[in-house]
């Protein structure tokens, strides 16, 4: 293994840092496609400099593999609900699998129909949205995906929690370009950034949680104790509700209340449903003989946010991507080490 | 008529309210299908208190049916697209009837495939999306719809407007209640409320708009001559971002961008596409044998979020509804009068 860097980090090549990843789970009994699936999701958020999403998350699988549900050779098959809708029973190992096995049936049939849902339900979820999202605009499509957590996030005007940090993300084609994709939180802010500020005694940006007795709250600590806000007061907390239902009863899966009754204290990656949406974004012009390009159309909006300063969301990743390719993948010196001495 | 009412309002009955506006615009020409669907959405709104999207409508549909392209007798059809995405181009006329036009076959494929979409096309739009979304919510259904208007908000980072106020809303069946609905503005402010406060010599909320230099303004000139804000920083400016996308180059139709250009200072409604999609919240649970009870877990999230003190977004508006039974419907009595004047 090339151990270049300085005393705070290390450089590894993109083979080396899968490697690490896939043997980690693997040595801890995880089967090697669900290895392989789950590793490629961390490795590339870890190359895109998306940390938080990242190898960070590998020692948590342990947690996550040792909860009584868990199944290390769940091997999970796309069955089609109907013609719009596959769906992937995860079978309560890692949700990456499974989504994998749903994608190609999922942009089959969105070609077909114009539009197509996969359903995975009862994954254990540690990974970002994003890297699926780019995989569905890969093959020319366009996506959206949601999913809820935990129920650690109160509703606008309420005192505790009920939704979950619930993200969104959406992903456009670009011919010859990285796709447009985002993928956020509706809760205010990130759990694991509220965490990072309560070991560094830093307090919280104004908005983002409530204490236990449901008063505004800047202290890390209690805010984790008590209960996040959504991002954009009343209108985020719709979004996040509409996540709840959509990516919840709609594919018959797990609230996020439900998520944390499951989890029941075992500190586990999430165990919930994901809701994933294809869209083909010529076959409307195309079957209508509408006029509009919608090509042009996009790229004209694209163009514009930009000219203005605007930042398309992704960019940072990008660039962080292109870097690795030359300069390889810098990795924590200290996740290193921690992650080594957790092999079995 | 009835003239029961004080000197600033007068109550109608639902059918005096609905002639009103019905006889109004089929006096200036729109066919009588048209007149009646339009009146109907711009009724519900007055009835329901939200009277931004009521009566108050009704005047500028003259500006409307006098843009270039409107077309008075537009006679719009449902085609299918493939089995998933219904269209109904409007050809020019409101939006009104070609969605209800559109709904029965959406609503007939989202039951056979357990999504699907409808596109509308070539719309003026002036109508709330929430009267909608409760009739696909009164088939036990749920639904998502979104669409652009004029480019006149700023993207988060920016300095000009690029995206429309680009409204989304949502829809999920509750039984022998009101459906869970919003529908809201992905701007900080309603530019209703913004020229609103103009001619009130109010200052808006910090946040809500920038001058035409790009500069933070809490002027409602400034910012109605400049750009708008999206709520909720760089999430609320992505999900515009997906709403022009999805409700724009995906259905073949207009960016709010070039719905402005469209417009070409007529002051009309913009005109361009909607989308609205339909999903069966039972299908998945059914065809999958999956043992979550879909409407139990979503009434166990409504209560939860009403029992801390967190309101359902639409209580205001079916209360409002329940008053208009017994009470009638109060409308502005210069409205009124002014309704009256330009008849011709």
């Amino acid at each position: 293994m090339t151990t270049i860097g300085d005393g705070a980090s290390l450089t590894l090549s993109w083979r080396e840092l899968l490697e690490l990843a896939e043997g980690f789970l693997t040595a801890h009994g995880l089967s090697p496609e669900q290895a392989r699936a789950l590793a490629l999701s961390l490795c590339r958020a870890e190359r895109d400099d998306s940390r938080s999403h990242g190898l960070q998350r590998l020692p948590g699988t342990l947690e996550t593999m040792a909860h009584p549900a868990f199944n290390r050779k769940a091997d999970p098959r796309a069955e089609m609900l109907t013609p719009a809708i596959i769906r992937v029973d995860a079978d309560y190992g890692f949700s990456s699998l499974a989504v994998e096995r749903g994608l190609p049936p999922l942009m089959e049939a969105a070609r077909s129909l114009g539009i197509a849902v996969l359903a995975v339900n009862n994954g254990f979820h540690a990974t970002a949205l994003w890297p699926v999202l780019e995989e569905i605009a890969a093959q020319g499509l366009a996506g959206l995906s949601m999913n809820p957590t935990h129920d650690w996030v109160a509703p606008a005007g309420g005192s505790g929690g009920v939704l979950g940090t619930n993200p969104i993300g959406f992903s456009w084609p670009r011919r010859g370009r990285p796709p447009y994709v985002f993928d956020f939180a509706t809760s205010a802010g990130a759990r694991a950034e509220i965490a990072l500020r309560r070991q560094q005694g830093r307090a919280l940006p104004p908005g983002w949680g409530l204490d236990r007795e449901g008063r505004p709250s800047t202290d890390p600590a209690a805010v984790l104790a008590g209960a996040m806000l959504p991002f954009g007061g009343h209108k985020g907390s719709a979004l996040a509700t509409m996540i709840e239902l959509l990516a919840g009863p709609f594919i018959a899966d797990r609230t996020s209340r439900q998520s944390a009754l499951f989890d029941d204290g075992a500190r586990a990656a999430p165990c919930h449903g994901e809701l994933i949406v294809a869209f083909d974004p010529v076959l409307v012009g195309a079957a209508s003989g509408q006029g509009n390009d919608a090509e042009a159309a996009a790229e004209d909006l694209f163009a514009r946010i930009e000219q203005q300063g605007g930042r398309l969301p992704g960019a940072r990743r990008h660039a962080a991507r292109a870097r690795a390719k030359t300069e390889g993948i810098s990795i924590s010196r200290p996740l290193h080490e921690k992650i080594l001495a957790l092999m079995p």
